[in-house]
C-alpha cells in the first residue's frame, strides 16, 4: 500500500489558503474552470452536493408556501432601465445578446448577424422579468400574497473569478414574492432570512450570524437587505444568503398593482431572496482540512464508502460479496429520514490511492474491508472528522446499529468545531487603534465594535483596511460571541452614540 | 351553483385545434408567453408537472448509471465551427452574446459596450462544450464509459413559437456519453431510446412508435438518430424524444481520445439524447378534451382535489374539518410508490367556478363535499377521464380503500384511449394515389407505407403534401397497427424494393 503523504493537499491552509482552496476543489473533483471566460464546469461530485442542497432548500420553500416557476433567461434592456439603482448595480457586468444568428464571414468562419432591435441581457437576477409577470398576475388583493421561487442560472460578468465563490455564470434559486401590506412583506423577508440561517446551521453545519446590511451594502434597489454571514477558516467572512425587502420600488417600476378591499388601486410590496452555488464554496472553506474536503453528513452525496482491500493470497470474490451484503444492509438503515447513501468502490487500483481518493472527496465514513475483517465479521472504520490514522475495527452488527448515530455525531462535531473556531477568532473591540491593529497584515477575524451608522466612516475603513461591516446583527445574534446582550455604546470611530455593536471583517 | 357551460374550452378541438390548444394551456394556468420574443413563462402548475417529469426521468437516468453535472451556458463561436454539419444546423437561429456591459448612450438610455474578442453563443445544445470537457476528462480506457446528464435551459431562435411545443428558450435534459467501442455507444443509444419510450408510455400514458429517423432528418452531426413518435388528437405526429449515435464525429471535432489496453490512442464513440418541456405539449395534446387538461395520475401535481361546498344553512367549519381529516387520511395512502398528493380548495368562491377550475386544470379525481356528504360519511366524486356529469357518492372508507386503484385505472384508461385513437387513425397504404388522397386537405393520420430509402422522394412528398417520414420503425414497433410483422415490399413511389414499411405523417 502506498505510504500516506504527510498531507493530501498541498499547499496546506497555513501555507497558502487561496491555493489550498483550489487544490481541495480539484482533489475532490467538484468543479473546474472551463475555456469560456469565468464559467465553471460543475463535475458530478460537486453537482450531487448541489442536488442535495437543492432538495433540502426546495422542501423548506414549499413548506413555507412557495411554488416553483420558470421565467425567461433574457431581460430586455428597457426593463433594466426602469429601476435606476438596480440598473446601476448590474449594467456594468452583464452578458448582452445583440444578434440572433451566425453567418459566413467570407473567410471560412462565422460572424454575428441578424441584429436585434433591442439588445437583451442574460439575467443577472430576475426582479424585472418576474416583476413583469407579477404585474399581469396580480389584479385583486385576493391574488396576494404571490409566493414564487425559481431555480435558474444567472450571469454576472465578473472579471476575477474563483470556482463556486465568484463565477460569471452560477446556479441559484431566487424567491420573489408580492404582498398586500408592508408588514407581510417584512415578515416574508424575515422568514426567508431565518430559513437560510436554519439551512446553513442545521444542514451545512456552518454557523452564521443573522443581521441587516448597512445601507451602502444593500442589494441595488432594495429598501433593506438581510444576510447570513459565516466565518471561513482564513477568518474572512462569507455572505452566504440574502433576503431583500424591496418596498414598493420594483412594484412601481414594473406596475404591480392590486385592487384592495377598499376598491382602491395599491402598489404591492415585494421581496426577493437567494442562495447560490457559492454555498458550496462556503461549505468547503468551513470544514475542509489539509487532507481535503470534509462533507457534513446531511448533504454528503455518499455517507459511507466501502472499499474491499484484498491481496494475492485472499479470496477477493468472498470479500466483495461480504461488502455487497454490507452495502445492502446499510441501505436499510436511515439517517436524517433517508436511506443511508453508500458507495462501493471495487476499482482495481492500489488501496492507498483508493483510500486517499475518498479522504479527499470528504465522505463521512470510510470502511476498508479485507480478508481478516470478513473472517472477524467486522469492518475497519475511519471517520472523516478525525485523523486518517484513527481507524478502528468494529463488529459488523455494532457498526450497523450505530452508523446513524455516528453520522449525527460527525454532523454535530463539524458544527461545534466551526462555532469554536468562530468564537476564538471574534473579538470585542472598544477602541479605534485596537481595531486597526487587529486587522493589520493578514490578521483579524470578526471584530464586534460600535458604529454610529455613518456610511462615510464605513467606506473609509473599507478603503484603508479592506474591512467591511458584514452586518448589523439581529437581536441575540452575537450574544454568544459577546458573552451577553448587545448593549448600546459609543462608535469607536466618531465617539457618537451607537445602538449596538456591528460585525466587521475582511470578506469574500 | 353556476350552470355548467356546454364545454369549458372554446373553441373545441373540432372547431379550431391550434386555438383549442392555446386555450387549454391558458385555462389550466400552465404557461404564458412573455414580452421577451419567443420565451415563455412556465407558471406554477406547469412547472410542478415538469418537476414530476424530471423526478421520474432523473431516477431512470441514475438507475442506468448516469450522473448529473453542469456545463457553461455559453459556447465560443470557434467551438461551433469545429463540426461542419452541426454548425450548419444551429448557426441560423441562435442568441449571440457580443458585449459584456451596458453603458449610458448619452440619451438617457443604455447601449451595449465592452465588445468581446470572440462572440459567444447561448447553447442551443451542448455537444461542443461538453465535448471540450470530455476531452480533458478522458485519458485512458479506464475512464470510459463516461455517462453524464445535464438539466438545463437552451435557446434556439425560433421565428414561429408556440407554448411548450416550440419556444426560443426551453428547458430540457441532455445526456452525453463517451465509450471505448462503437458497440457500447450503439447500445447506449438504444438503451436511452427505450428509457424514453418507457417514460412516455408508462408515465405520460402516451403511446409512441420507436424508430430511426431517415438520413435527412437526423440531428446535425449524428450518424444515427432514434426517436419516439406520438400521435396527437389532430392526428399529427409529435417527435417526443431523440437519442443520437454520434459515431466519432464529435470526438474527432473536440479531441476526445483515450489510450486503449493496446497502448494506442483511439477516438471515443459518443452519444447524446434529450427530452424537453415539449413533452408537456405532447401530454396536453394526447389527453385533454373540450373541458381542458387531463393529467395522467402518475405525473399530476395533485391526484385529488377536495372542495368543501357549503350553503348558508350549513355548518362550514364542520365540513372543512371533515375535509381536512380526509386530506390527512388520503396522504397516508400510496399510489405509484408515493403518498397521494392532495389539494384542499377552501377558497371563498362560487362552487361552480371552483369545480370547473379544477376540471380545466386536469386533476384526476375531484371530491365535492357538502353538509349531506359529511352526514352520510361519504364523498361526492368525479373522475377527470369521465364526463363532468358522471359524479357519484361513495362511502368515505370505500373511497380511501379504492382511491389508489382508481388512479391506476385512470392512468390505464388514458393510455388505452390514446392507443385506440392512434389505431383508428393509422392506415396501411399500398399505392401512391391512396397515399395522396389520405393526406389531402386536413385529413390523414399515420400512413404505414413502403419506401425504398430514396431521400429525394421523401423531400418531394414533404414539399407536395407537408408529410414527412416520422421514423423507420424498430422491429415490432408497429406490428399492432399492421396486425402482423412489418414485411418487405415495394416502395409506393418508386416501385423499388423496400425492407419495411415506414411511418408517414404531418407533424409538429
Amino acid at each position: 500500500m502506498a505510504k500516506a503523504p504527510k498531507n493530501a493537499i498541498s499547499p496546506t491552509r497555513a501555507e497558502d489558503y487561496p491555493q489550498w482552496y483550489q487544490q481541495v476543489v480539484r482533489a475532490a473533483d467538484l468543479a473546474e474552470t472551463s475555456d469560456v471566460r469565468g464559467c465553471m464546469v460543475i463535475k458530478p461530485w460537486g453537482y450531487a452536493l448541489w442536488e442535495n442542497m437543492q432538495a433540502v432548500l426546495d422542501k423548506m420553500f414549499k413548506d413555507t408556501g412557495h411554488k416553483n416557476a420558470y421565467f425567461p433567461l433574457f431581460i430586455p434592456k428597457s426593463y433594466l432601465e426602469k429601476e435606476a439603482e438596480h440598473v446601476e448595480g448590474f449594467a456594468k457586468e452583464c452578458a448582452v445578446v445583440t444578434h440572433h444568428r451566425l453567418e459566413a464571414d467570407g473567410e471560412g468562419g462565422l460572424k454575428p448577424a441578424g441584429e436585434l432591435e433591442e439588445p437583451l441581457v442574460v439575467r443577472p437576477t430576475s426582479e424585472m422579468i418576474i416583476g413583469a409577470s407579477f404585474a399581469k398576475w396580480v389584479e385583486s388583493y385576493r391574488d396576494l400574497p404571490l409566493l414564487i421561487n425559481q431555480w435558474a442560472n444567472v450571469v454576472r460578468w465578473e472579471m476575477r473569478t474563483r470556482l463556486f465563490l465568484r463565477t460569471a455564470e452560477f446556479l441559484w434559486q431566487e424567491g420573489h414574492t408580492a404582498h398586500a401590506t408592508e408588514q407581510e412583506a417584512l415578515d416574508e423577508t424575515a422568514q426567508m432570512h431565518e430559513v437560510y440561517a436554519r439551512f446553513a446551521e442545521d444542514f451545512m453545519a456552518m454557523p452564521v450570524i443573522k443581521g441587516a446590511k448597512p445601507e451602502h451594502e444593500r442589494f441595488p434597489g432594495a429598501v433593506d437587505t438581510l444576510s447570513i454571514e459565516a466565518m471561513m477558516q482564513d477568518k474572512k467572512a462569507l455572505q452566504a444568503g440574502t433576503s431583500h425587502f424591496l418596498g414598493q420600488n420594483f412594484s412601481k417600476a414594473m406596475g404591480i398593482e392590486y385592487q384592495g378591499e377598499d376598491k382602491q388601486k395599491h402598489h404591492a410590496w415585494t421581496t426577493s431572496w437567494g442562495v447560490s452555488t457559492r454555498l458550496i464554496g462556503g461549505l468547503i472553506m468551513t470544514h475542509s482540512d489539509d487532507d481535503g474536503l470534509i462533507l457534513p453528513p446531511k448533504l454528503a452525496p455518499a455517507h459511507v464508502v466501502i472499499m474491499p482491500i484484498t491481496f494475492k493470497a485472499d479470496d477477493p470474490d468472498a470479500v466483495l460479496a461480504y461488502c455487497e451484503k454490507l452495502a445492502e444492509d446499510l441501505k436499510q438503515v436511515t439517517y436524517d429520514g433517508q436511506p443511508i447513501r453508500v458507495e462501493l468502490d471495487n476499482r482495481d487500483i492500489r488501496g492507498g490511492e483508493k483510500t486517499w481518493g475518498w479522504v479527499k472527496k470528504g465522505v463521512p465514513i470510510r470502511l476498508e474491508i479485507g480478508q481478516r475483517d470478513m473472517a472477524d465479521d467486522s469492518v475497519f472504520m475511519a471517520r472523516r472528522d478525525q485523523s486518517p490514522k484513527d481507524k478502528a475495527g468494529v463488529g459488523r452488527q455494532e457498526f450497523l446499529d450505530t452508523v446513524s448515530d455516528t453520522l449525527a455525531d460527525i454532523q454535530n462535531t463539524l458544527f461545534e468545531r466551526a462555532k469554536t473556531f468562530r468564537a476564538e477568532n471574534s473579538r470585542v473591540i472598544n477602541a479605534r487603534d485596537k481595531f486597526e491593529n487587529y486587522f493589520k497584515g493578514d490578521k483579524g477575524g470578526f471584530a464586534l465594535a460600535h458604529w454610529n451608522g455613518d456610511v462615510e466612516v464605513a467606506k473609509k475603513i473599507q478603503d484603508d483596511l479592506a474591512v467591511t461591516i458584514r452586518c448589523i446583527p439581529d437581536d441575540g445574534a452575537i450574544d454568544d460571541l459577546l458573552g451577553g446582550p448587545n448593549e448600546p455604546g459609543k462608535c469607536i470611530f466618531t465617539g457618537e452614540p451607537s445602538e449596538k455593536r456591528v460585525v466587521w471583517s475582511k470578506a469574500y
